[in-house]
């Protein structure tokens, strides 16, 4: 069990850093909403890479439904490779990188805020070219992440992300639901301490998808990463709608598939590609909180019950996490030091 | 080889289709822009499902290189699971799809015109709900497309974009380019009519990697959606900068990859990636046009040369589609008749 120990120690730190961000940041988040709302943006750009970028996807839905804000992700190599950048000035731009260090990342809040766009950082890394040239950053204040792949940091970004869009409503029962992520956190965290039997059933297993929709699209995105990252699978992330516009041809009899089904409005998606799941043969493992979901199927990861839908996947993504955990222990890889990675990345 | 053969017409057919909407469609696509300038809209907002989602993603770097628009993909949740759509006034907002039957690019469009946004379908089918709700259509004139694969109407999605982003720009120079395609693709059908050979040496790996970056990204998901629906192998799209942060380190040997390297201002990334993964052992398959890149390779697919940079996805993607036919036969498949699909799907 010496495999992964920084990356395990990591995950069950996240509660705490949870609730330390919530105590210390509240106050920068409701101060960097002040400022976007003055500026009152005509569209959000989040430029992101890997976990930060799945972290962008959650912003994604979350501004949209809850502040009614068009966010679009990416496209850095038309600031770098291209130079050929859009305009800006009615922007909010926000720069996700848990080192602030990534090149392609700097060039496009540089580019935002030579503009005149509204500019943010959220890093882990307050001395970062990222959180220097940014006007605003709000800080992970997550502690030095070790292992390669990312966890706490990546919970940070969500949970800043949440604050942010609690602090645009300005809603108190939002900040409610917030206070009480930390233990739900917890509690997903103790509901699945241990997948080591779960995963020897995946032991061969080098292929999955990962299923989901709405607010945790960006968890089934998240966790196929983690299952790339320190397990070797190839492990791809779906949008339930999008798996039924054709990828679902391959899957067959055996296949694995990893679903992601908190309860909430996207319910009864998931129990329709449930159905179509078990009739291709899929072998599948699902998670939620219903218990009803979870009866019928071969493997179950449980979630902590009511929780909102919009903060379920920071619980969401902890059995993710300790799943991707179990599956490098039983293959013998270290998750803390998965081959050929290194915890800053530059890309231009 | 009588597996495919709809499919296999409707490829040989795109030169044709290409050239017909060239001559039928610009006069609509320079009126759709005059509309798209008085408008003047602070954001592009796309709805999108499976290949049309991938033209979908052209756009995104087309308009935003070529355009200076910013353009926001996807999230139909919000305004159909979550009924919690964004702000969409100062938003042109595009609705993309073969068939214009999905309720939820439907609503995307129905959200967008009821809040004064500025409207446009691109489908196939001009009696098609989409094609009545937006207030502006650009018909694919594609023909009726048999095979469940899209490869026709896909490429004349990616055109008329290309039509659209040029006539915004109003430069007779993109026109001229424009003109030219027709003819580059038909060398691209030549150049790879018969991939059976190189299908045959993939006849058993189940899993595929393809990497692009820029214009074509678009390419990496269109070509890896193809192998999904044809020939069922699971074959995952990364942007080569994405590969990097985290992904890689599911590649080990003989892992095959898909390198799309068309030449452009993407060469420098597509000769740093070939070497990474050339250090890693993946058996690589490399599509160019640069014969000094093709030579050091396992496999290879030869592109027309000389095509400009923001034109090169209609051409890259013919060997794409070539290479999922002969993938889709050497295993036994239909490509015309997918398992379990169907060519029209609905989702909310």
């Amino acid at each position: 069990m010496h495999l992964g120990v920084q990356f395990e120690r990591e995950i069950f730190e996240q509660p705490k850093v949870l609730e330390d961000l919530l105590a210390q940041g509240s106050d920068g988040a409701r101060a960097v909403a002040a400022e976007i709302r003055r500026f009152s943006p005509e569209v959000v750009l989040i430029a992101a890479r890997g976990s930060s970028d799945n972290a962008a996807r959650y912003a994604q839905y979350l501004f949209g439904a809850h502040n009614r804000l068009v966010v679009a992700l990416g496209v850095p190599s038309l600031f770098t490779l291209y130079e050929r950048p859009p305009r800006l000035e009615r922007a909010l731009v926000i720069g996700v990188s848990q080192s602030g260090q990534s090149p392609d990342i700097v060039a496009v809040v540089d580019e935002a805020r030579r503009q005149g766009g509204l500019t943010l950082a959220l890093t882990n890394d307050t001395t970062s070219p990222l959180a220097t040239r940014a006007a605003h950053v709000l800080p992970l204040r997550a502690g030095v992440e070790q292992a390669v792949a990312a966890t706490k940091t990546y919970s940070a970004e969500l949970f800043l992300i949440s604050m942010l869009s609690a602090a645009l409503e300005d809603d108190p029962a939002r900040w409610q639901e917030l206070e009480a992520t930390p233990a739900t956190v917890q509690r997903a965290i103790d509901l699945n301490r241990d997948l080591s039997q779960l995963a020897e059933h995946y032991r061969e297993a080098r292929h999955f998808v990962v299923l989901a929709r709405g607010f945790n699209y960006a968890t089934a995105f998240e966790i196929a990463l983690k299952m790339k990252e320190t397990s070797y699978r190839v492990a791809e992330p779906y949008s339930i709608a999008d798996l039924l516009h054709g990828p679902v041809a391959m899957i067959d009899r055996g296949f694995p598939a990893l679903l992601i089904a908190p309860s909430g409005k996207t319910s009864e998606d998931a129990r329709a590609v449930l159905a179509n799941l078990r009739a291709r043969g899929a072998r599948i493992i699902a998670m939620s909180d219903d218990t009803e979901l979870l009866g019928g199927v071969e493997d179950s990861l449980a979630l902590p019950p009511a929780v909102p839908e919009w903060l379920s996947p920071l619980s969401s993504i902890v059995p993710g996490q300790l799943l991707a955990l179990a599956l490098a222990r039983a293959s013998g890889f270290d998750p803390d030091s998965p081959r050929g990675l290194s915890k800053v990345t530059l890309t231009l």
